[in-house]
């Protein structure tokens, strides 16, 4: 299958979804910040998390599932842990609400949390977690989200695809960091696979009937596989728990309970921590690291997670955008 | 193979570690905390963490690399980072004299860290965890050792096989625990594999050439890999950097260079993470979490990450031990 694809700038990318956002209800800050993100997400080369998000996001302020206005609450529960109520609203703006206050405390501190309620994210976690390691500070975050991963020796969906992020900074340079799901393969890659045809590793998810197949068609209507087997299983239940109970907020099986099914992003929870090494540690590190990220580097066929990304954002010049989409969302953004 | 075992109480169990070691240099307190976390692996039936280790504990001891009368120094950070000074000592005591003092602090504030450095941590990380865990918090830690792993893509060993363990509190019951190594398989597993001629799942690690096999001997001469391929790995790296530069450490391939090689644990840090769930969500989640499990617990083929060894410590009876064992740790405990 081809598709066509038009180039569009990046400003023109964060217009469309901005104008899109607004022609449905949100208001100019919660537009503002969902249309960086996704434009942030195009810049990067993921494009599953950039203006192909749109249409998600708009049916949740359709639905009026998500308030596209609302204004996320902070409460300084402790000096060092801060709770955000983000009011049914879409998550980046109770990144931008929040952030703050945890990047202040952890530098302090040497340590702090932030757990956010009430949510609704439908992108990737780097953006939280580079932002912390702009200011010298190790990001860590996770989310769940509806159950579509059977547990390690099961054939039943309970965990999300879950998510998790990690970022650790460098002075002057990208982070080190890492955004990945803990389910063996992402949904729409799946989808994609099916759609086309091709075999998919072993292991990455169970058929209807609970084999494992290689025909993604089969594990599209049956259910994913944690990566890694029993290991990568329980990382995925440490992420129900951080993302949802820890902050109070739902399991991945409740999210889905309580959703609308309207195809936006859920509800849920998010946990994010930022950590010190400076303080934790007492001595400055960067040295230490630029070493070891020497070495990791000289093992032939490695990469530092996060350098295909860094690398696609030097790039400022215009993205291919798949047209169909375009003119989705130009329709979403003229339609009355 | 089979091999002669020995009954031993659990209380002879502690008495033969801890007058093994105080025979070959340690004082009161530090033998009885390492015989303590011997015992209790013991216990647990994890007999690659019990007595399996006196003789690795002792070489330290003997090569003076592990002072046996050291004090840990813990020195409060800031009110919620503790940096504890092991003093070139044995693991268990400095978790003794510093994980007091997280707990103290998680729950006063929600959250608190423990880095500790010149530590020779030795054993599993369940005991911190779980330790945590009796206080209603959240326990998360990982340690490096030794390049014995290749990041994924890579034929050269760089990370340690970097076990991380994470606990979930349950009022008046077990925690949900886990306590994995980031390698494929554990060091000693290939070993045995190796030994007996079983082969092993593609994918474990690299004969010398760097080309998978299933032959354990050709893994044994030459790499492990990261469970989970790719993402596997970048948990590896995570925990370079967290049991490392975060607590002011070497990272495994710097903590090799300065090890005297006398088989002994090398000298390495640990951070360890104490949440609150209860100040971070701001209620009472033990009923959503029991619900949870209950699902969990509900789809065929599953169990609960700790349950196996949880289960083996309600027998309070004797314990199978190598006789071969016995006999080198009786010497070791006798010989003057």
């Amino acid at each position: 299958m081809t598709s066509t694809t038009i180039k569009l700038s990046l400003d023109e990318i964060f217009n469309l979804a901005k104008a899109a956002l607004i022609n449905n209800g949100a208001n100019e800050e919660n537009a503002d910040a969902v249309a960086t993100t996704v434009t942030n997400a195009e810049r990067d080369g993921s494009i599953s998390h950039g203006l192909f998000r749109i249409p998600g996001y708009i049916k949740a302020l359709q639905s009026k599932k998500v308030d596209g206005s609302a204004v996320p609450e902070i409460k300084e529960v402790t000096p060092i842990i801060f709770r955000c109520d983000a009011k049914n609203g879409f998550a980046p703006l109770a990144h931008q609400y929040g952030i703050e206050k945890l990047i202040k405390a952890a530098q302090k501190f040497g340590m702090a949390g932030l757990a956010i309620q009430r949510c609704h994210h439908f992108a990737a976690l780097w953006p939280e977690v580079e932002r912390i390691s702009e200011h010298g500070l190790v990001g860590l975050t996770s989310v769940s989200y509806t159950p579509a991963v059977a547990p390690s020796g099961g054939t039943t969906a309970l965990f999300g695809t879950n998510p998790m992020a990690f970022s650790w900074p460098r002075p002057g340079k990208n982070p080190i960091v890492f955004d990945m799901a803990t389910a063996s393969m992402a949904k729409g890659e799946i989808q994609i696979a099916a759609r086309d045809g091709h075999p998919v590793p072993l292991g990455t998810g169970l058929s209807p009937s609970g084999e494992l197949t290689t025909d993604a068609s089969e594990i599209d209507k049956g259910v994913l596989l944690p990566f890694g087997g029993h290991k990568g299983s329980v990382i995925a239940l440490m992420i129900e728990l951080l993302s949802g109970p820890l902050v109070g907020e739902t399991f991945s099986y409740e999210s889905k309970e309580r959703d609308n099914g309207d195809g936006g992003p859920v509800q849920g929870g998010q946990f994010i921590l930022a950590l010190s090494p400076e303080i934790c540690s007492g001595k400055d590190t960067s040295d230490q690291i630029e070493q070891f990220i020497k070495r990791y580097n000289e093992i032939d066929g490695v990469r530092l997670p996060g350098a295909r990304r860094h690398k696609n954002r030097e790039d400022t010049g215009p993205r291919q955008v798949n047209a169909e989409l375009i003119n989705t969302i130009t329709r979403l953004r003229d339609e009355s």
